[in-house]
């Protein structure tokens, strides 16, 4: 878990507080075999770090690629001095016994050039997990009146058409800085909605969407800032909570990242400077004193 | 969407009723170039149909893969004589003036080797998405008893230490039949939870989970009943909405797929034989007579 300073708004009021992050940070799950070097990258996933041995042989397991205990010997973290430090403990090594596991995976028999749409397709290892935004978001445009970020999960919710009839689908919408609807998306997937919602602006020569908001009705994670800040939109607001690794990239990129935008109430994780606060508030002075985050 | 005959039990009473369920299919997404049968097969993604031609451009603008409008000049559904008819709606080719777009991918120049643990990798076609579980679920077996089912979704709660404290984490846990928690894990991703519990087992020679319920806190998407029976599990219980997918494969592997449960009131889409519903309703009997889903 990571604290981290948050904004706590609530109606025209702004106050700063330490709060409690769920922390997100990439596994690389490698396979490897023999007595040398050799290993295969199998997979990265955006993870909370604990049980990483579990997660690593469940995820070896229900991919099809192991079929039992007898072909593993032993699971460690990375040891490469190569390494940095920190990172030793998001690469997992699953040692195997059977030198065909990892043939068969290398011989292509699984191909894994497949993903989910999750804004990690592509990065084959923890290094080249961040893709660098084309875009760069503008300070403090635009500027975002507080009563407009409240009402915006509430238009989304009313705009999702099939939400009530299934009780399913996450929706992903476009807003203007005045609160108008772009555009809407649902899908089963959080990641789907808003490449759906960017895809249509990218469709219609929309792109950067340098003054529009992402609304997201699930919680924010590293990918859907990762996505909003590809496609230039400077304000994520997500009806839930937002991990760690969202938070720093938020900061990283200039995106304002608001969560449980819940009516009058939201919390601010970064760019609180774009926010139109009422005398008694000034969030972006505030802001500069925000203190790094604890791992 | 889909039509899917669900048994709503509430207490001891089960009756049945249609409802309708967020669709889920795979999407597969080709880049395209020159005149030829060319293509690169970029990804399987999980999605509700609709908007697909956005949710191509946006995944490959969001992935770095594609730059700018000025490189697509179509999009198309699949048009493969062989490829079966509805599967063809489950393709989309993204045509590309710049056949560097696709020879940077062909060349390995971003290596698509990743994946969110969410239970696609390693399959690069829409007909290898299943896979198929080696394990057997055996009817009837264990013996479910609604009233056990109905308090598991509140038992996972209170054993999800960080919950409280961040808000933003998914949970899963493995019960047994008589309602005692085994492990629980959480995660930021729902399958990464799915995967420790599961991982836990395969580590400590646990598998198959063939007595075992699996109760997951957030929707259950394919990839879910997957994981489940791919570990043996005959049972998965979430407090949210199933997809379409996920009944589909249920019943197709014999497991029971219980949705919204909150506690004397849950839903049953597949496997509800297990149930011990006391007289009155016969859930067994009234199973057979379930209707095939409509797409």
């Amino acid at each position: 878990m990571a604290r981290w300073r948050v904004g706590r708004v609530e109606g025209e009021a702004l106050a700063w507080a330490m709060d409690t992050l769920v922390a997100e940070e990439p596994l690389e799950i490698r396979l490897r075999w023999g007595e040398g070097a050799r290993f295969a990258r199998v997979a990265v996933t955006m993870r909370t770090p604990g049980h990483d041995f579990d997660l690593a042989a469940g995820f070896l397991f229900t991919e099809g690629i192991l079929d039992g205990l007898h072909q593993v010997w032993r699971l460690t973290y990375c040891a490469d001095p190569t390494v940095d430090g920190a990172q030793r403990y998001n690469i997992v090594n699953v040692w195997v016994q059977d030198a065909g596991v990892c043939e068969r995976l290398a011989a292509g028999s699984r191909d894994f050039r497949v993903s989910s749409s999750c804004g990690l397709c592509g990065k084959s290892s923890i290094e080249s997990v961040r893709l660098q935004p084309a875009y760069r978001a503008r300070p403090r445009v635009p500027r975002l009146d507080p009563r407009v970020i409240g009402q915006l999960p509430g238009e989304l919710r009313r705009a999702q058409r099939l939400f009530d009839r299934t009780g399913g689908l996450h929706a992903a919408g476009l807003f203007d800085a005045s609160g108008h609807l772009v555009a809407v998306r649902e899908d089963v997937g959080r990641h789907n909605a808003v490449d759906k919602v960017v895809g249509s602006a990218f469709l219609s020569g929309g792109l950067p969407l340098s003054q529009h908001i992402l609304v997201v009705s699930g919680r924010a994670g590293f990918e859907i800032v990762q996505k909003a800040a590809m496609a230039g939109i400077p304000a994520v607001v997500s009806v839930s909570a937002p991990t760690s690794l969202a938070c720093e990239a938020a900061r990283e990129w200039g995106l304002t990242l608001i969560g449980f935008a819940r009516g009058e109430r939201f919390n601010v994780y970064a760019g609180a400077e774009r926010l139109c606060m009422r005398a008694g508030a000034h969030p972006a002075m505030q802001e500069r004193e925000v203190a790094a985050p604890n791992g």
